[in-house]
């Protein structure tokens, strides 16, 4: 069969490859009736290393089941299936919790998997969990939106969730590809009020517009940053949907959330952020946090030390008077005491 | 009257000042009678430049009013008072929502803003939005409980909300400081049902234990690490209170969170960790996202697009053969094409 390979850099070939075929029980094979390229196949395209065998590319396809691997019980040969850019078993705590692509069986289409969703068929593996049939269809602009849910709407979704959108919301999207588009789609699905998108092709953010987008900002940057102050009132918007991966649009992103907001960030981070960041990305941690509003938090606290259900006021474990004070950070500092109380 | 003043790293001296007293109409006095030390004022203890006049230490206090400006209408003279550690209006739309730190008539106490707590008196500005009046009360224990409210109670609180702890989750917290202890106050009170806490003091971690950990991590950096996975089944916490603010102990928080968990950060960030990080922790900004389960959500997302609400297949704007696949590349890389659509 055909399919595409990726050399290096710049180099993209399609070459005759062995034809997909069941490896585990658990396996389909999907003829591939739609792909597409990805935003993210287009990082290697700019600085993959040359290979000696290349790799093969794309993991967002929609497909009939051509063959089914002994154990395969929820998808039939002629079933029109959507392919997920990631496999997953459907049945492990990660999936059941729906973070399927943390699935302890699973994986990655596309790149150094070997299943690569740009040819004219693609193994499955898991293909009970992975693949979702939908009603056979010939309309192609229904088959081009269904396509979407095997990556691009389902990131932009994932993007608008993290970033807590919520009905009302001031929202911004910072890029505007395919998931940027998206994810103002999936803005406007859960209620955003306003909807900033952050991109410089007029013929997208006019895409967007007719998506739900009710501002363009074409700057980048401070100006960037500037404009969507001034958008806002201010303050900046609820919540971020990052769809790009650039240190500078996630800088942007930050500078643009308002106190307490959110950035949803899906944009494969592209930059030397550190093992932390990749570590924080891949896992889908979420990081929060900051000073803390206690003068809010004692309406919480208060009736539970009152009613002598916590006892926080241990923690201090020296008193001392006010002329004390300078032997108390030394003591604090050296760990001899845990807190030092001031009684003036 | 006498209140403590930082000259420099390591140099604290008790000093006569001018008396606190009443500059706006919005302000109070409060005479304090307790007040305390806090881990972060060992940050400036250890590298604060030397300073010419010094500066006034102290953010978090128990006192009683002493005297009110003309517009104070929420406290009155004797009330016994919690003032935390930033002030605020109580108005603003941030301190409608909560987020009173981030008031934008606010300020937080102590270092630089002139009014140290740790002093006979403090000037409150704000007043109204800021004291938290409590009964009176002689009871050592209970005063000492009422002033972990000023702070540290209410930032381990804060870590525990923001990382997200619920019911029946497997915790860690980061840190046996104050604020880490509070920290496992807070997971227990919100139900977790393991919480593992990281430290290396005995004293501390068996106070720990007395407030609800279950486990004690004493090892740092990878050791702990292993050992938090190794306690949890393999896969890490739900739930991580980062109650330090070093460069490693947050890279610990990320790497022992589960899949899909989430880090609470409230020790404020001490290293270089650039303008991002600074600005994401005092907005208070939440950092989300990863690689989308886009499998979940297709359940979400194949309805809307089946009744036409919505129809993100219009992010395609062309279609090409495989055999085109590497014209698509090339299109895409040089933003001629949005979006290819392959059809093999």
């Amino acid at each position: 069969m055909n399919a595409a390979v990726m050399y290096e850099a710049g180099d993209v070939r399609i070459e005759n490859v062995p034809d997909a075929a069941i490896e585990q029980p658990t396996d389909a094979v999907i003829r591939v009736t739609r792909a597409c390229i990805c935003g993210s196949d287009l990082w290697p395209y700019k600085d993959m290393e040359p290979t000696d065998g290349g790799v093969r590319m794309g993991h967002e396809a929609l497909g009939v089941v051509e063959e089914i691997g002994a154990d395969v019980r929820n998808v039939k040969k002629g079933d029109l299936v959507i392919m997920p850019f990631a496999f997953s078993d459907g049945t492990c705590e990660f999936c059941e919790e729906g973070l399927n692509t943390s699935c302890i069986h699973g994986g990655f289409f596309g790149l150094y998997s070997g299943c690569g969703a740009q040819a004219e068929a693609v193994r499955i593996p898991q293909a009970d969990g992975t693949l979702y049939t939908v009603p056979n269809t010939e309309d192609d602009q229904l088959l081009a939106s269904l396509l979407t849910l095997s990556d691009v709407m389902g990131t932009g979704f994932h993007a608008a969730l993290m970033a807590a959108v919520e009905e009302g919301d001031k929202v911004a999207v910072v890029g505007d590809g395919a998931v940027g588009l998206c994810g103002v789609i999936a803005a406007d699905l859960l209620g955003a009020e306003q909807i900033i998108i952050l991109g410089r092709h007029q013929q997208r953010t006019e895409l967007a517009k007719e998506f739900g987008a009710t501002d363009v900002v074409s700057e980048r940057g401070d100006e960037a940053v500037e404009r969507v102050l001034d958008l806002t009132g201010g303050y900046g918007v609820h919540a971020v949907l990052e769809c790009v991966g650039s240190e500078q649009s996630m800088a942007t992103s930050v500078n643009i959330a308002r106190p307490g907001g959110a950035v949803g960030r899906v944009g494969v981070p592209h930059y030397n952020g550190g093992q932390q960041a990749d570590n924080t990305f891949f896992k889908n941690i979420t990081v929060s946090g900051g000073p803390a509003p206690v003068r809010a938090y004692i309406e919480d606290l208060l009736p539970a030390i009152m009613d002598g259900i916590i006892d926080p006021g241990r923690v201090f474990d020296r008193t001392m008077s006010l002329a004390e004070t300078p032997e108390g950070y030394r003591a604090m500092n050296e760990r001899e005491s845990l807190k030092v109380m001031i009684r003036p």
